[in-house]
């Protein structure tokens, strides 16, 4: 009895301990940026506009931006017919958790543990942040506990940081789509805990797959995340490679679209499209591209670039998603290998080619503001002048080729990052028995951890009479009756796998 | 026969009698603003700028308020398994009601009845106006007609104007995302109607639950509204207020969300998650820190207040709603207590608290431009140099805590104003049959005032067969093909109920 | 067996061969804006902001129009009870094909065959011709194939470009809302399409209707639509005349969803509402303000305008779609002809009567720079001045009849291309049998062109079944499991549909 109690009190208990801690971390480290505080002096006058500069400036991307992580990605996992309270809710819970956390571990990472401050960019760095955990969660999806999810994401969050810091403050490789840092990140770190834990019975369950309307809310994630993709790729560029890299991924998305259709078509023994493909591999041509959104790669490349990721992604779910499973006993709920991985692989050799031919005859003196360990390693008379005008500084001299084999490096540096902070994760998933793996009959279904209501009118009305009839004394909330719904049957299973009692 | 005529008529009679009237009524007091006016010279330069500048400063705040208006609020309420047209058509009808009526009673009551202007500023407060009405509808959700909800808005747009006039011009207190003025009114406001029009029969309806799509519609409204809130809790601040605004709202959002998983996995015996906590709950924090937004309460703060904001919500749908409806006989249908009232009261609270501690030390100048009436009586020389660099007049003297206690007035205020308007037009509606009280088998139930196609494919293909055959030669429109359906049965007694007949 | 293969491969290759030959044509005739652009020169520091300004300027309301395509569009279709996947689906294949394709052709007329650069502008005109491919697309849903649907959009994005070109270039009418080049000319050439394919066969179709859950997705984007319709109106209007547009639409498409409930429950023998009128009727406003947006309407104009809009609407579905359909053999599945059609004629005569009322009195020097054609023709003092301070050249000293009079010449201009080419392409559909002609039992279901999963979780659990076990050893993706499910029965006729094959 009392282990039931410890048990049920685990969840709440290490979120209540985490949101404490937050609470206090926040109070030592954190205060406003200079633009959301008053100004000190009474008359100041230059700094109080800033504020609002700010907001103008970012507020509209973010929104976008955050509206992809948590509509995008909480609707484009509602596909499983029984997972969708899971889905979206679980979603929430991660991003809101990875929101407060990576808040605090990228700022204590890049101000060396010093006292730091946040604005509206670190909102959106910490979206970005919650985006790759998001993924990892795609390729975990319907087979992870609640608990087990918090556990990934509180170290998921501290390897995405240290290597995100990594990539863009030591080798000053530049990602300004994070399709390395995130995409690929977030992809094969989930991907290679999925290997951890690998469970045969998986396969075995009748309940990975969709429904008509599963598959119609997960389309709405599909077309946010298609729509607002430019707004992620580009929040974070300045002036014209601002306006260039919104170009470059919506013509990319546009020709991503149009293979997918092509490739699903022709793939497909019926000539019929797949929903699968339609609500996942659309979207490819946006991480594709995020490497080089920012660079001179003009309307056409970012075709090729889009049409290409399409072919590669569509084919990733026709084929590759079936080999891993059964040959390298990989599961991937969602194919993020084939929407997230391999085309973040693609944005890592595009860019680095890109990288490769940069020079200023292209881009002028933006070459420096752009690939900054590119600039001078001393000050010239002409940095010197662009530095008056531009805020350019002193960089490390790179030729273009040096700085492409950096984006390289960040590449493998990223990959190992999460294939070593994967195995580890997973491992430690695998043997704390404490967090609840589901088994059996418990994966891809919401009951594991939601009160559901009954799927159909006809079901409820049947239901609502019973669970009134029995629950009309002691409790007439809504939870009630979908608790009547639930208590029958398999309640005692579902009950010990949630409560982690590997006996079961 | 004629009284069923008239009866049918009552309806759109009413509708185009308002919306003439508006016409009139807009014709004669109503004219745009300067920045959407062309010059009057012909070499003007200046004036004709700031219009862009006004629809680049607030319109993309504007659209996310939209957005919560009617995305947010008419999904969320999609919740119940039989009313999810009504949830989000009525929710539409209402709010586009509310915008054109609030814009009229708001600018003659803050014009003293002269003509005024419009611009993108009122579209914000209409919008917010429409807010309080839509959370009144809540409360009522189910258990109302549609002229009803008309005659609750004409009065309960009044009565908010009133309210914020009151507490905004003549008591002077502030809140800058109107939890007081928007979400206290509204929540008591509608509880108050709810406690008047009590009937047992609500208690007896099995319709009253979800089904699983339902719930998965209503949480679209749930994230939309999670998302944009701190456009809601910020737009209408200025300079660095606004950015903090934006930032302690993410921040408060955040950790209600976190707190309110843990919290409903805690209150449950089987430690499961309860839709109705994360389609609700994870808001309260966006309400909680409405009047103290703006102010300094730092990110930790937002934290605090975001997390114990939760733990009322939560506790609130798990306790307060089962006790009101059974012990003070509320019935609350979207439990807008929890999820407005309790978080408003708590947000007047925090707010009277955090003024009570402003000073020039934490605000500096700004800090009467937050406070207007905290600053100096008379002119003094700072004042002037104030006025001069940035717009801050003088003001009524009041100390810090002298603020705090009008910001308490301004509440009690506005409690009472929810409570004797609700009184008020609660009765008005019990005793106006005219306007057609559902009863019986027609509470949480569209087919009351809506044309309901079959649930599911399988019973539109039966469906089909028979309208089909039966209407081919009158009328084959798609409306034709549901009262196919409906006309079976019960249609008498919703008819009638409908019709507003009382003998029934 | 090869005349399969080959009638498999036509829609993957015509595909494949469009983006290729976009990838040419792009590297031929496309740039990157100036303002995406990196400056030529090293120590350039003005055009360099531009870029910035630009995206600041634009993105927030293309964000809304680009949600108005794919979300507004996608999911209003999404009515039909067997068509949500080919509505959302179909909807981003031929917006995506608009995109690329309208970018092109609208560079090479406009441009006359040289090269031209794209920025954010363009991708907001691509857009707007998307729009008017997606409308076109309304009439004719369910009854094309993807392939059809293609052609369809070829042939309609260069008649849509070259009437543009001829009403905004040649006989420079204004329509800031794309009223008269976007609704009209997309409603007209869609349903004299419809007219050409009619096929009574259709009529006998028991898919045509909608079941509760298909419309709540189309509300979604009903809701959309309507939420950002101010965007679509103002979003090229410039200054005060921006600001103005939005207030309008605003103000039109409130008065309008009230009277649409008016109305709809007026023309109902239960007064009841119908939820088809709620969905398009509500939005009719918006296109009947869309050539007057930016006027001196005043507001009370808009509500007016707004009030006879949903009048015109709600009783076109109520009267004039079934007449359309039984007397003149025009099949208007989504009932364009009321939501686009009937309104945007009301809109050209709005604008036609606006124009004609139009002078320096209500609009100051602006007069020259919303009517270019009525400035002066010749340089006077004046003008200069203007020219000087508001870059507006000489015009063609038309009067504001003569304007008013150019402006009805646009829009029957634009009847006549819609009619003629309807009935060109029409004609093309027809009588090419390769594209695939849906027949039979075809029309309204996804069946014919996409694998579709069961409909609910009790099919599934029966369905999961029986494909896990026969297909367990090739493929256990999730379209093995829906290819499972569509297999059986029907598939033999639906295959020879979806290849073109004409026999059955």
């Amino acid at each position: 009895m009392v282990s039931v109690w410890l048990s049920k009190l685990k969840f709440p208990l290490t979120i209540a301990i985490l949101q404490v801690l937050f609470i206090i971390l926040y109070a030592v480290f954190i205060d406003y940026d200079a633009t959301a505080s008053p100004p000190k002096t009474m008359t100041n006058s230059t700094q109080e506009e800033s504020g609002a500069a700010m907001v103008h400036k970012y507020y509209a991307m973010f929104q976008d931006v955050h509206v992809m992580m948590f509509i995008g990605f909480g609707f484009l996992m509602m596909f499983l017919r029984r997972y969708g309270f899971s889905s979206v809710g679980l979603n929430m819970l991660i991003a809101a958790l990875c929101i407060q956390w990576s808040t605090l571990i990228g700022g204590i990472i890049h101000h060396h543990g010093d006292t730091f401050t946040v604005s509206i960019t670190t909102m959106l760095t910490s979206d970005f942040a919650s985006a790759s955990i998001l993924i990892t969660f795609g390729a975990l999806l319907g087979k992870t506990s609640p608990l087990q999810m918090v556990l990934v994401t509180m170290f998921g969050i501290v390897l995405f940081a240290v290597n995100e810091y990594i990539g863009l403050v030591v080798l000053r490789a530049v990602d300004v789509g994070g399709s390395m840092f995130v995409h690929a990140f977030g992809a094969y770190f989930g991907l290679t805990i999925s290997r951890v834990l690998y469970n045969a019975e998986v396969e075995q369950s009748k309940k990975e797959n969709s429904v008509y309307h599963s598959d119609m809310f997960a389309v709405v994630g599909t077309i946010f995340l298609w729509l607002f993709w430019p707004s992620f790729n580009s929040a974070l560029a300045v002036e014209d490679a601002q306006h260039r890299a919104v170009l470059n991924t919506y013509y990319a998305l546009a020709a991503c679209c149009l293979v997918t259709f092509a490739i699903s078509s022709l793939v497909d023994k019926d000539g019929k499209f797949d929903m699968v493909h339609i609500q996942n591999a659309t979207l490819a041509g946006g991480v594709a591209v995020g490497t080089s959104a920012d660079m001179m790669i003009r309307p056409y490349g970012a075709l090729i670039i889009g049409s290409v990721a399409a072919v590669l992604s569509t084919l990733g779910y026709k084929y590759v998603t079936p080999f891993l499973k059964s040959k390298l006993k990989i599961h991937d709920t969602c194919g993020v290998n084939n929407l997230h991985g391999m085309p973040a692989i693609m944005a890592g050799l595009a860019g680095a080619i890109t990288v490769a031919m940069a020079d200023t005859d292209n881009y002028g003196f933006t070459l420096y503001r752009q690939f900054p360990a590119m600039a001078p390693e001393e000050s010239t008379q002409e940095l010197a002048e662009l530095n008056k005008v531009h805020q350019i500084e002193a960089g490390q001299g790179r030729s273009a080729k040096e700085q492409a084999v950096f984006q390289l490096i960040a590449l493998v540096v990223t990959l190992g990052f999460a294939l070593v902070g994967g195995l580890f994760v997973g491992l430690l998933l695998k043997f704390c028995k404490l967090l609840g793996q589901p088994s059996g009959d418990n994966f891809f279904d919401d009951s594991l951890s939601w009160h559901v209501p009954p799927e159909s009118n006809s079901e409820a009305s049947l239901e609502g009479h019973g669970a009134n009839s029995s629950a009309s004394k002691a409790d007439t909330s809504r939870s009630a009756l979908f608790s009547g719904h639930v208590d029958k049957g398999d309640m005692t299973l579902e009950e010990s796998a949630f409560l982690g009692d590997d006996k079961v």
